[in-house]
């Protein structure tokens, strides 16, 4: 194991058991008596990842001293840290497909169009499933918050779709689009671990503003990795929000504050026709065009604030190893390269 | 208004109160604050048609002596009908997503598919917001067979996408897919409006059964009408599923009953490399190479023996203006050309 790895288990200790629970949940909740199906949800069991989301939901649980092993209510909340991780495999199956559909520009298949085709459809039903094993539940509480924050979600994404090449965008607009794309699950699943089955909205909505702090100051430090020329630190593929036309925080902040014809030469980056197609051509030409370093360091520093924000939420939790974890997960999300 | 719009209204008189409510609902379902959102919603109202789901929501309901100005619950039937009707919305701007990804295979266009990316996320939208509102009726019962029908349907194309070009399927699996795609929802539609809120199971059933039987024939009359060479009566299209590789209850009846040779025909039609992108060449191709009528004419045999079954069914109902309605509707199934 990486010493990544390491770390990351040592978090979620306090909530081994429940977790452990969660992925047998998950496990049973991607099979299906149709073939094709089972062979696709085979086949996207690799997507399952670092289960950030599941933990959430176990680690507010257990910071508010419950657990599956006490009231029968509880021993639903595996089930909870289940369904939130359903919900965000299944937003996964379809980025896959339309980075899928990326791909096809250049190779078109039809081999790739069906497995596009399959898995807009596999995507829909891993939401469908999410949201019938939350109806199973005794509190519609998950029901209600989920489908929700799924509509957050969806709207975040196609604001961003549509703001793409937009160099004027504003930082609030950005910070908009990713707390809907990644801090609003974060959020759902802090809130439900703090208050489901049956606790208020006020129960909630302290662990739900640090979840989306949390959520948006991982989202900051994503797109300042993709930044990053280093594929082997960043161990994912690097410069896609360029290609994507995706102008992310630093790269606003680098436009704001740069002279006419650097600005020309940043929208160059993300515009050129003969940098279709290169691959890392046009980060490659991004970062010889200007200066990020600012724009990074300005982005960097407003992930900080947040984290420092959603930290100073945690002292409300009681003292122990779940509101410790909570604290390290929020070191983490500063410190990762990953 | 066309003599077929005249008969539908007719259809659809005695639940007019409640259909015009489902329609406001529907209206009202369909609005965002994100301005890229509310674009795509009132772009994509167009789909809305018929809206004979929601009818039989109603139409049943109806026919049990319910309509929404009875009992304070039973006002929720055009949020129940709207709902039915949001989650066929989002299937559709999903197949148009598939759709879309065909077209673009021949004009690649970065505005296509920014359109078609959108149109993912847009579908998983209104997926969540019928979800969300089903959440916030006073029974389950919606979010529970909702939830589950659409993972049948989603199952149902899988398999369907999975069993393109295979001329050796049996017809029962033919209707196992075809009932998951178009009967499910039809027999969710009837049931809802059978047992909502608190009918038992047994209330559903057999409304259920009438809307899988019905929805199924309207399926097996759909995929003939796409095998008539003649899109001024159809009024759209035909010949698609012969291009999508979809081998529908007449040619699997036709291919069963054919010589070797004609047999060869048959798949040279779905899949000779030079008829790939020719107007209507595939369906000609087919039409040419083999005489479906008798396979036609035992897929008509099949929808008419479905209906009159469904028809069976509806003995049960008091008779009324609604029970004739649901007849009447049944009929169309079958005499429909569009």
């Amino acid at each position: 194991m990486s010493p990544k790895d390491v770390s990351l288990q040592a978090l979620v200790a306090p909530i081994a058991e429940d977790l452990a629970s969660m992925r047998e949940i998950l496990g049973g909740a991607l099979v299906s008596d149709v073939p094709a199906v089972s062979d696709m949800l085979d086949h996207i069991a690799r997507f399952r990842g670092k289960q950030l989301r599941g933990a959430l939901v176990l680690l507010n649980a257990s910071a508010r001293g419950r657990s599956s092993a006490q009231l029968v209510d509880q021993g639903e909340l595996p089930v909870v840290a289940a369904i939130v991780e359903l919900i965000h495999l299944a937003t996964l199956v379809h980025d896959d497909v339309l980075d899928g559909a990326d791909k096809r520009r250049r190779v078109a298949s039809v081999n790739r169009r069906w497995d596009n085709q399959v898995a807009v459809l596999l995507g829909d039903l891993i939401y469908a499933r999410a949201f019938h094993l939350s109806t199973t539940l005794r509190s519609p509480l998950v029901s209600q918050l989920l489908s929700q924050i799924t509509q957050e979600i969806c709207a975040g994404e196609i604001e961003q779709a549509a703001g793409r090449y937009d160099f004027q965008m504003t930082p609030e607009s950005y910070e908009r689009i990713a707390t809907a794309k990644t801090g609003a699950l974060y959020g759902a699943a802090c809130e439900l671990g703090s208050r489901y089955p049956d606790g208020s909205e006020f129960d909630g909505a302290e662990m739900r503003s640090f979840g989306r702090e949390i959520g948006l100051a991982f989202q900051i430090i994503d797109d300042l990795i993709d930044l990053e020329g280093d594929e082997e630190v960043a161990g994912k593929s690097t410069g896609t929000d360029v290609e994507d036309g995706k102008v992310t925080l630093a790269v606003l902040h680098a436009y704001k504050d740069a002279d006419p014809a650097v600005q020309a030469a940043i929208r160059d980056a993300y515009t050129l026709p003969e940098l279709e197609g290169v691959p890392g051509g046009r980060l490659k030409y991004l970062l010889e065009s200007c200066d990020l370093e600012p724009g990074k360091a300005k982005a960097r520093a407003r992930a900080a604030e947040l984290v420092e924000s959603g930290r100073k939420r945690l002292t409300r939790l009681p003292e122990g190893t779940a509101r410790t974890a909570l604290y390290t997960l929020s070191e983490f999300v500063l410190e990762r390269r990953w």
